[in-house]
């Protein structure tokens, strides 16, 4: 990944997670873990442990040579085995005895992994953040704009009127929904791995399972019953959960970028000093942020579709599926990070305009509230007999040009029936929404309650 | 889909449930349920509700001319709109008044996605009965076989022995998570839909929620606290558990099919009549059944693919995203159901070759034993020596091709400090099997109680 | 697939190409074609090929027991092998010895394998006349529409002038590039194959080349240098090719699709009969062609993923991976097809509102000429002068809400310079269409001389 | 992307071309083409393009502040927008006449879009010369092992035998196609972009075609027949043909990792210290090379999707889609380089273990020569009794867990007709190679004529 492009698409504390001094510096924390928790089961000496732990979180980081981690990942085919000599030399500079029980028991598997749900958790809990904060934001604007009519637009056509409120209530609940998601998951896919070269921590000899549930003690994981090496349903779901909110987000930036339009223009991303101007044509808002939400809405699916393949893993532990998740994860992550930041800006600094949102409601010259109409009319005239007459004007209307609410108000059956006021009343967009109130409340309720439906 | 190719891929009940047929009949259901709900409320007479079920149920699905329907749903771009027309037509051939409140104030949509949730229930009640028979059986064949040695393998190498229940105990833990996230989604993810023309039920006037929620129990599904029209998650959400399941059964088919080949030949898929045999090649045992899993494997990741990036959906009902799904989501659960169909014929019925279990472990004379032995000696010898004389020796056993128990044995230093039992109960792969039995009870234990780990 | 889905999503002679009948009888052809040419080189008895092309012409299709056929695929993992114990026996009843040549010597990927280059080759063929139509279809309205502004839009926001003939024009140059790409491909990909069990055609003997040879004769397809049973490139680049096909009508559906936006209302899909309106809201224009392209281009590209994982297959021929094929490219056919067949329907009757054009060109009250108006100023007021005057006037008018020309009109620097006639000229978005005419002529050209650059 | 990852996956060479570095250096010579074109056509002076040439090449690179375009990237929505500003200032410094006519009438997608072809252009003859290299090695291998008979295998089944020889050949032929698939794309793709603010050129009046002739030449690429700012066709069609070569390596290293199974050993990976090796498992050797050139083959399939998708854009110039080319396509080309450079390492240094393939050949004990035999048999025993025989003699042999070579010399109807030599030269696998020797000629023939088939 590019740095030019990094400031585009990604969030500078996720992505921080994932740079390969946090790689190195998560694989410490396990290494330092594991021979703590050894030591605590009695596997290796305590004061093994206590000089592991201390060289570690002195120098080894900054000791750590990353060019020739680099040179020699290319021969070893992972990270982990060339980065346990390199700790294993630094911790033998100043503790030989210590420098033996480095890595004691582990495979490079074990250490990858681990460092790998650290990461996860570390970055899931700024990814729940950042949702939790959107979802404040859709809830507040709901709020703001609970009886702020629009049009309603399907298959991208004008439809019948809505609030900015109920959309934004419907973005809250999505957002709901993944913060329940995130929560659910977390036991099942949050724990250690350690299972040595085949799984069966053969070389810790009767003491694999005290080593494991000690070391997952250690690092506030979880002790899974069985080792995981092969199975990668875990690193999977955390993923799709992350898949499911780009998704949400990517929604809501199409959205926003289509009422943007210079014909609709009825929202706005905030503006910014160098943001989506253009200087030969003044006239541009260019949606740059909902440019980036959707492109990492159209690149994480597909890095979802790396990952769901990878899940074949050949036996114990595998070649190649296992490397092609090296890559997807940090980079759904980071994108996701990245498109709940932007869409963040944006559902908290949108710009709305309700001068256009009342223009274009009116753009139709009234056919929009045909529906409206009809239903009004159906009490005095029945509704078989509204059906035709506003069929009928709705084909007149069109025809001449003429607005709808004209045409209908020189109808005698109308003027025996309804006053002008009353035909006004029936025109008003904000007299046909329905439950949309309701759904505000339910959104909003849901907030209190917590209880997601 | 080819019939062809449906034996080979897909599961019957499922496929029946999203059949054209039942399709259609799922529509039927929901739009019962909502005459009947829209009569409890009063929206609609409750004689219309009666006679719709009445007719619906009798003679609707009989009298749909499916042929026209597909005429008619490519111009109109759903099926809804065709089936709506038909059914109302097939409703006033017996009650005129009945067939004026058919499908009131509901939207094309409304119908679809509801007969999609329902289809959903069905087909995932189908397929979660299905990983419960297959973690059944991996759980009793972990049993079986907790102390069958076989070799560990990583990265397509021998690595050390394990024993074929700790891989079905590991395949039994995947299972268990499938479970339980099938369990933790139902409540978010089925729930009826029902907006009307732009979400807000506005037809209903001020009766919206409550037809809502009348529907909904109808149905026994959710009541959503609002509009799902252009929120997609819940449908992806359902797919994703789906895909996840089909990579586990993926990773399953891959294990076996390298274990079926020739030169390893562990273990079978169980024989059939016409299953897997050439006539030509009589030693031949395709893995048909891996064939199907792995081709699921490779596909339905894709297909999610497709669904996320369905989510992309504009405004409040979209075009062409929403398309995508109808297409996606019925094969992801065909192909999850056939796999899983597969998977648990192999796992009940896999046929286990021991004496090549056997075999396969000797075939590097002893050099997987390496550690095992450097273990061993380690007590005695310090563990730096046992490290070198292993490691010498096992240099020489590759160079003069002998057994490393035979090299091992003719070392001073071992002939002075074990007898010749000690050296071969050392060699024995059973001897070096880590905490696998534990990890296995605590597979076993989860089943018991339900918390997966 | 679903029937009703069908009428949507396909086009009824790539379907048919690509139905269960339809390989049957294509696997037909590829038998009586081997027997042929090996009786040509003297293999089998010319009356045995003579008997096996009698009866497989007339009665083997109508014989072919399917649903036994489909019940055996999913024990034999593939069509060929039960297939070929069909036609066997069905030759049998009526010629015993020449049932014992069916199928001699070949293997059932042979069959299988060169079946689908058989309806590659038809159902290319009938896509490739569908580009052409496309093509010309472009072309032509890209005549008629040369002189026709209307706005440009870029980042969904409204840009400078264009004409609705060089949208068209561009349309006409990508099919343009699709159609070389079909050409030169179809010497590379349509080759026979026939290997036999291993890629050897062994049970040949000698007489393996000679027998592929006229076996390629007979079918009037390639020889390829080698058998290509796991060497899958040739099947992926014919998908590719028609991916990029569905990716250029994509993009037509997404603009039209936006410029039926009610609120541009610029252009239409042509008008059917039960095609995309709504009784209750008459004001709607469905685009249901742009849904049915929409969702192929959502749709092809994860397929293509799949086909392109496909290819990594194991050693002579494989499985799972050859399996998914064969669910992948029927499909993509049928959407490639169904795409040009619905982008042809719109490209050939789109509806033009020019007025609407004229209007929208209007919108932004003139801002859209401010770089026309500046190129226009500058010979005479010098570049940087009449750079600052017009980015002034631009303030002015979007803060007073004025059109550009008025407030420019006022200005003494322009009243000293230029005539009342002048700056309306200035102002016509058509006086600002650089070379678009030209690049019109290029493509119009490149039709003519068949050279697409 | 990881440093650590990239020695991995990647390969230096065309890595630099992505860097971020040679970005910038690939637009400055499109903005220094644009400017020498221009002032060719007349329409700026020539001093100015002069010193834009003449400062771009001196300072410009060194000059650029990528911190500070790192942070307006984000603002601005791409990296031309900020990059313009900032050579501007920088072409100011020296000469502020020539600075007004940098980027003069162009867009920022004319940069992005013709830097991009640029680096496809640099990076494509990488990736053709590392495709020739592994085409040469392996008609190299194909020629040297044309003989070396091994066991074919089939479903992961033992099949029949074939030779090494015909396996490199038909990997050889599959570079072959790649290579053509190179060559005929080049002048389609290769081409600039240059369309302006709508892809009119408008501000260059009517001197935009011009412009575009002269800016292609001095870049020595094509001229397009009209601007494909939205038409995405090209960019498309180059990632395309990476991905086959990539999908067809992938095969390769599928293929080479089975063979290096413990309990196969038929080829290895070269040796090369770091690499593979395991020190407490010292029969170990990971396919290191295989894993990267898997993780490649699974992970360009789904940025092909993201690409393919992409197509899908908005109008004259799209958001998000364009977006996530910028991602995808560098990428692919890495990892397209990456899995070739690491597939040219095995195919030119790789192990081949011929004992063992002799091994394998045997360890069905003579049951993959039952076909052999049958035909054998079939001129003296007729062809019937031959198959009867033979598979009678297959089951005894299964049954007593005899050599069915011995099975069938003990059967009389083959003592009276074959001698012992005889029966001996029937079971040898490599008197059963059908036409696989004319298979490799044909291949190598090809090498020589140029002609693919």
């Amino acid at each position: 990944m590019s740095q030019l492009y990094a400031s585009l698409f990604y969030q500078d504390d996720v992505t921080e997670i994932f740079s390969d001094q946090s790689l190195i510096s998560y694989m410490i924390q396990a290494e330092v873990a594991l021979a703590k928790a050894q030591a605590q089961v009695g596997v290796i000496p305590q004061s093994a442990a206590d000089s592991i732990e201390a060289i570690a979180q002195k120098v080894a980081l900054e000791q750590i040579d990353f060019d020739a981690l680099a040179t020699a990942t290319g021969l070893a085919g992972n990270i982990a085995i060339p980065f346990v000599k390199q700790l294993t030399a630094i911790v033998k500079q100043q503790d030989e005895a210590a420098s033996r029980f480095v890595h004691w028991g582990a495979t490079s598997q074990d250490i990858l992994d681990t460092a790998c749900i650290l990461q996860c958790r570390d970055a899931l809990q700024h990814v729940e953040q950042s949702v939790q904060q959107n979802y404040q934001a859709a809830l507040t604007q709901a709020q703001v704009y609970r009886d702020q009519v629009m049009i309603g637009r399907t298959w991208l056509q004008q439809a019948l009127p809505i609030t900015l409120g109920h959309k934004f209530a419907r973005w809250a609940s999505a957002f709901k929904r993944d913060l329940d998601r995130i929560q659910a998951m977390k036991a099942r896919v949050l724990a250690v791995q350690l299972g040595g070269a085949a799984g069966s921590l053969a070389s810790l000899l009767d003491q694999g399972s005290a080593v494991v549930e000690a070391f997952a003690q250690q690092l506030h994981l979880a002790t899974p019953s069985c080792t995981w090496h092969g199975e990668r349903d875990r690193i999977v779901e955390i993923a799709s959960v992350l898949a499911m909110i780009v998704g949400n987000t990517g929604k809501m930036a199409r959205d926003w970028s289509l009422m943007m339009q210079t014909e609709i223009a009825e929202v706005f991303e905030p503006t910014a000093k160098g943001r989506g101007g253009s200087s030969t044509m003044p006239h541009k808002r260019n949606p740059v942020a909902a440019a980036s939400v959707l492109a990492a809405a159209n690149r994480v699916p597909v890095l979802m579709a790396s990952l769901y393949q990878s899940m074949v893993q050949e036996h114990e532990r595998s070649l190649g599926a296992w490397h092609a998740e090296w890559l997807a994860l940090p980079e759904i992550f980071q994108l996701c990070a990245g498109a709940l930041s932007r869409t963040l800006d944006v559902l908290e600094g949108m710009e709305v305009n309700t001068e256009n949102m009342q223009r274009n409601l009116e753009c139709t010259q009234g056919l929009i509230m045909a529906e409206a109409v009809m239903m009004a009319l159906a009490p005095k005239l029945g509704r078989l007999n509204a059906h035709h007459l506003v069929e009928a004007a709705c084909k007149t209307a069109v025809a001449e040009q003429k607005h709808l609410k004209d045409v209908i108000s020189e109808l005698d059956d109308i003027k025996n029936n309804f006053s002008t006021a009353e035909i006004s009343m029936i025109f008003k967009p904000e007299s046909y929404l329905g439950n949309i109130q309701a759904q505000i409340d339910a959104v909003l309720q849901e907030a209190q309650t917590g209880v997601a439906k």
